[in-house]
């Protein structure tokens, strides 16, 4: 069993962590947070040795009456691998405890990508990983364009992405986040840095993404347009993202309209958290004019890049190959809505 | 077994039909519905017998191959009892229908009070309910105020209640409601019909509620003022919620600040759906100024009131008294976060 | 002086008398509402006769207290030019009552491109309405993308125009308009209704456009892409685009980052009801990737149209050419930021 | 002419700014500010000479081309009186300066009671002001909340008033500022800081708060209980409040539902920023339960003390009694919806 430390136990973390222990082949050997709060109770509760992420706080922990298992120094030592899901930056500045430790790394996607030796998307460059020291688990979004892209790029060759982002502007509990009524052109300079991160996976693919940021807390939204260099219909291209295991076709009986009732329908199918792990992409969308492909996407931001995590843990450790990774994670999460 | 028919399947029958299933001396003999959208879909997943509410809409059903059971008419024959939760006013007019089949029906909150024999909560009315027709689960709000003012008025006896209700503008997934930026006094003329409806539960109870309408679509919360007829303390007003079977009084050191947290909490400890039965009381906020006891508390509109439908359905068929019909149903249901 | 008759005064009419009201060549005969609500009053106060939309309804004007003027029919029969502003489709119901009393009619954007003999936009079309019956104005978006695409096109040629429309969910004061909480596609087939709207002004022009509805109420934002048949830089553009008489450049040291701010500043610079009448584009969002231009533009779909409408008055009477009448109608409302 | 400095040229700042400069006895000396963004460049516009704030950032003003007549000392020494509008908690550092300039001072109400000599609210203790160095024109809800008390309190006594507010998340321009999507006790311990400081001008009266933060920028709202000594009828308190020069009471047949409708009419009759300086009581919602008032009022958080902190300008120079002073205001002003 591969023994699984997560370092950063909050929104990626507490799911990354939930996944690991469904899987066949891994167990988590314990997580580290900051502080006391709801989430270091439920981690207690489910099992998962608690490590203190900062010597200063152990005492916090103490009075709230939450037992530790030691500090993060410990927990890095005794994994066989270790999946950082602190805040942006923060992952970087661990990265040397890592290799102290020779245990190897993957960041999350808010690090940079000069951070880690590579960048890891499941679907498109699996193996890059093998061997590596740090790997990085690509952005939400930016796996959310991968997963797209990379049928579509085999299937029918790319001209060009132009993708516009239409972000969330926070999570559902990050109450300290705005815009509360405000559409925000995000970043303002353009293309934003969304586009030379899929190259991080795709380096020659021609893309140009905008980004912008909106008072919803729910799911991420894109605008796709994929310029291809051949011109398959409408009906072929929803057949191709059918039959991909990590895209959602939303069919048009079912009749959602948004993040909303996407959410209610996990819900209703008894996901974890409501998890969707999938990009949700409406059937209805699918459109191609000319050699221009449009459609729209929906992207859970808290969940995408769970099951990439998950991969990302065999390849690092070299211990499976895609095609057999995916498949074990996808069946032991119950891919597939 | 009971045999338990739910007649509209949407926010609240979905809930109380998974609720129903959970308990071991029920059984879900069909639910009926209008549409074929997701939650048509999911329901003849789950394997719940699918009846057509209107029967010009068969077609419709057919068309999206998903298949029937038969009509409302045969699944409320079928039935030992009816839960009905149609969306407000279509209940009361289903009344007639249920009395014709002699299958004791409970309507829900959106339902006037006067379309049924009595109003049910169960810790406070429970017995009433016993061999009437038809008895209505009275709103989530006038829920969540009964499971507060029931142990006070006993303990402490009240003077008066004075609430205001900071209601969410829409569920999640009610793309089409607002507002999207205001705070709407609502009703405005005051005192709001919400303290009327209490007193459907508390017939004696001197109450004054204000309610207002604001763009958020996960909980209500309301801002209480009890004035008591004795002087405990807060600590000891706090003690007495902690010990009632459906209040969670929030700990400081959870950190949770609001809905978004309290949701977040319910899907880490893996509450199906992230429902919250309990009215969430803020430990901190408990105080006492002389006689005057204020307080928070957040009520998840979606799902407080399912527990007490599936008691009622125990009352209404006088199978069980309430002590031992909210024991089996909190036991079933995993009740107490 | 030409006589303008208001029917419908709403966010677009009571804008749109006020702008007539400014011109020096102009005079409001009178405008008609059917609800005796605050706006009413307002119109009474401004001095602009009230007459009644709907006859059924005197009373309630007469109850209100707030005196009427005559019914509509009055005054349309008054007018030179009668600026329907009603609500979406109620326009083209009215046609039929413009033509019989022979006087000239402005539609706005919510009505069908057929409901008029031609669709209007001041910098790119103004001939073509001069001598017709009815003319449309067309809509917020359609104006905002207009004034984007007439210079573009006569300057460096268009090859193709892909925009992403994020739309403002309703208006400040439309309470019963949702999302809360959600990022819609809408509508969710592509390309969006937008582009064939556009083609009323430009009809070969190459365009798909997409369309979304969030939670805010403030204004448009479109994501903008030009596939140019030349290769200016950016600078250049910026220039044209500055050169402009309707288009307002962010520059970069306002730190102007949404359509808060926009307001604010709008506000600050004392613009009637805070209208921004231009196409806000970010300055610092405008790029050249090969012969890919791409920026951002908010536009402010209560008032962008409001010019135009004046415009087309005088277009529509043939009294005035283009340039000469957007003169006067900048000068008059101050036109620049 | 009284010459008055504004330091802090913001929200609150550039509002007082044009109040000053309304009035017949005052001149607006200078403002001053840190950054040289759209509210710089409009004050240059509005010809208010423009100080900087702090030295250090005097090249960011040559940068972006705004001209700065000198640094704050120097206006401060001009002044005949200082209005402190800067972020909270700045103020108060700031008082040691205004103290040797011996210029007294006006701060706003993010400062502690204690950082001023005094607490202003021109209609219920203008005269306490007079003499002394620095007084602190009370925060919007407080002032909302003394308008309010003061006639009740005159004409009927005051038992206790217990007061929710519900309180917008941020002004219309803070985009950084949430939640996006929740209801949050805030302060979560009760009863709310907010009594206290209406306390600061009612010593004596016995006031219970609650408050709530909610996504919505437009007005804070307030859901009022006060009991009262004696039992006035409805039609009595709602003609008190009528009477007062700064409340509105909105009539029914207005139609106006809350915020964004309020705020529209502000606009539509012309007020500079569409601001309310009033109190906003909806008529319909006053009413009598036995010795109960209970109604509904919002506050423009932006612009209610903006009338305040001009008398309390005429109070602590000694130049006016209260009524006098605040009859030139309102006229200067044009109070009175
Ligand atoms: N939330 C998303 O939508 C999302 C999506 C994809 C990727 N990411 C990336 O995942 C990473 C984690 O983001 P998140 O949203 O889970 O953040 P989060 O704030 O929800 O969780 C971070 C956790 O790390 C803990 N932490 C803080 N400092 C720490 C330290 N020094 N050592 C150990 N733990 C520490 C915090 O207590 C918290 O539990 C970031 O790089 C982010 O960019 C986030
Ligand atoms: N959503 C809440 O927050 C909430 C809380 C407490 C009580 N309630 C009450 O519960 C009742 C149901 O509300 P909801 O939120 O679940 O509504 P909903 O709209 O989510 O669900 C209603 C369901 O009834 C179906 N339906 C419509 N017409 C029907 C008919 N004629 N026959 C059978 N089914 C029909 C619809 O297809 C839908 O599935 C209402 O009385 C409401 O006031 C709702
Ligand atoms: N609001 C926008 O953002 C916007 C932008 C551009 C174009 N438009 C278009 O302008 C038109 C008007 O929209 P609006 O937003 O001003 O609507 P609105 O609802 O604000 O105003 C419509 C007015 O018409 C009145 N009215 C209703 N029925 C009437 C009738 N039969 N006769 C006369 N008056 C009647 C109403 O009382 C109201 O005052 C629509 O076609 C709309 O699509 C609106
Ligand atoms: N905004 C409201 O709703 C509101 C309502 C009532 C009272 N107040 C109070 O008014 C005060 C000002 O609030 P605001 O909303 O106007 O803030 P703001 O942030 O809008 O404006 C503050 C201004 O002060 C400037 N500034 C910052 N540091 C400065 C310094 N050291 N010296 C001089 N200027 C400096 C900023 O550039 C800005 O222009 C605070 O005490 C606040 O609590 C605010």
């Amino acid at each position: 069993m591969i023994q699984v430390a997560i370092n950063g136990y909050g929104t990626i973390g507490k799911r990354v962590a939930d996944a690991v222990r469904a899987q066949p082949d891994m167990e988590v050997v314990g997580v580290a947070k900051t502080r006391p709060n709801f989430e270091a109770e439920t981690a207690v509760e489910k099992g998962y040795p608690l490590y203190a992420a900062i010597e200063d706080r152990i005492e916090l922990f103490d009075d709230a009456g939450i037992e530790l298992a030691g500090t993060v120094d410990e927990l890095v030592a005794a994994a066989d691998v270790v999946v950082d899901a602190c805040p942006s930056g923060i992952g970087a500045d661990n990265v040397e405890m890592y290799r102290e430790h020779d245990t190897p790394a993957l960041l999350q996607g808010g690090e940079d990508a000069d951070a880690a030796d590579v960048s890891f998307n499941a679907r498109a460059n699996f193996d890059e990983t093998t061997g590596t020291d740090v790997a990085r688990v690509v952005s939400c979004n930016t796996t959310g364009l991968s997963r797209l892209v990379a049928p579509l790029e085999e299937e029918y060759g790319i001209e060009k992405v132009r993708a516009t982002l239409v972000r969330r502007g926070g999570d559902p509990a990050q109450t300290g986040r705005g815009p509360i009524n405000d559409i925000l052109p995000n970043p303002v300079s353009l293309p934003s840095h969304h586009g030379p991160d899929v190259n991080t996976i795709f380096p020659d693919l021609a893309i140009d993404t905008l980004g912008l940021k909106v008072p919803a807390t729910l799911m991420h939204t894109h605008s796709i347009n994929v310029e291809l260099e051949s011109t398959p219909d409408a009906a072929e291209v929803r057949d191709l993202l059918e039959s991909q295991s990590r895209t959602f076709v939303i069919d048009e009986h079912m009749a959602i309209d948004g993040a909303g009732k996407l959410k209610e329908y996990a819900q209703d199918v008894g996901r974890p958290r409501a998890d969707i792990w999938e990009n949700c992409i409406w059937g209805e969308s699918i459109t191609m004019e000319g050699n221009d492909l449009y459609l729209f996407q929906a992207i859970h931001q808290e969940s995408d890049v769970v099951p990439e995590n998950v991969d990302a843990v065999r390849a690092i450790l070299g211990e499976s190959d895609a095609a057999e990774s995916i498949e074990t994670t996808n069946e032991a999460l119950g891919m597939g809505i």
